[in-house]
């Protein structure tokens, strides 16, 4: 499979040298998901990172009345995971879809905690991608409980630019916390605006 | 200054022996801020983990119409700090502020790193700081986009417990996203079902 994100994305975070770039990547395998299928579902344990090569996943959780809410999108060169389920061997709360045929690429955290102890550059390049989550999830936050659904619609398209096209509107209305209707309201009133 | 709390959750936290323990705790600063009192300011860059030994501590975004947003509460044994703006060394978007007289130990990020280096223990140690803060996050947004109030208002009891009487019930609803005529609601219901 090709691999040119994962070794782009990788060359691009880290000031690492061809030879350990290369036994790195061969040391992580791959997964294809076709459209509809899952690579995690609630209650199972989450036993890796994944890396989306090409394609589109989505995590969401399914409440009690069976409506689902969507955590995140993962298109091409995004990492998508359940930490608490991999870190604290918890079963998960969550589901990992595939919303288009998906290539991913798994990293398996014992994978990372053995190379980070081994070199201090791997050590920094997890703790960039912790903390790149880290700032994401608080973003998030200020924006549920602080920004106007305009404003967290327009984060959205900044946030996710080419994926206005990939992904159904009720399923970005549930990502943004808000109802069907008030999308199509804000995205009705943003069009006048423009 | 009594430092009982930090060592106490060291060593709950890293199974560390007395000489790395006390070498670590005596190369942390502490630093004492009265009720109403910012540790951080929006536009200041965090250079510190907080450490709350004693007190209690609160950390917000004040947003264009002035309306603050709290984004978590810190009583004893917690960390705050805003991790985007000390890692990626940006100015800070958020607040942090006394709401009673608080002792706080500081971390700094460079220490904690060379620590890591230095000691495997260390960076396991910081890990499991890393993906408990995520957990916390990741939870947070699940409840922000599919609880009702009442679920919200519960979360918090369970988290924080001792807080009800302690933060005023504005604040409170400002941490759940929902008006204080909701929470006044959400609390006179559950007071009539128990």
């Amino acid at each position: 499979m090709n691999n040119f994100r994962l070794t782009s994305f990788l060359t691009s975070n880290i000031d690492i040298d061809k030879n350990n770039l290369e036994s790195m990547v061969s040391q992580c395998k791959t997964k294809f998901v076709k459209k509809g299928e899952y690579l995690l579902k609630e209650g199972e344990k989450c036993k890796h990172s994944f890396f989306v090569e090409h394609g589109l996943l989505r995590q969401y959780a399914l409440d009690d009345k069976g409506k689902e809410h969507i955590l995140q999108f993962a298109p091409e060169n995004w990492i998508v995971t359940d930490r608490e389920s991999v870190y604290f061997d918890q079963p998960s709360a969550y589901y990992i879809q595939a919303l288009e045929n998906t290539n991913t690429i798994l990293f398996e955290e014992s994978l990372i905690l053995h190379l980070s102890k081994q070199d201090p550059l791997f050590l920094e390049f997890n703790n960039k991608l912790l903390h790149n989550h880290i700032r994401q999830l608080q973003r998030r936050i200020t924006l549920l409980i602080s920004a106007t659904a305009e404003e967290r619609y327009l984060d959205f398209v900044r946030l996710y630019p080419d994926l206005l096209l990939r992904v159904p509107q009720w399923q970005i209305a549930s990502y943004l916390g808000i109802t069907a209707e008030s999308l199509s309201r804000v995205r009705k009133e943003l069009a006048t605006k423009s």
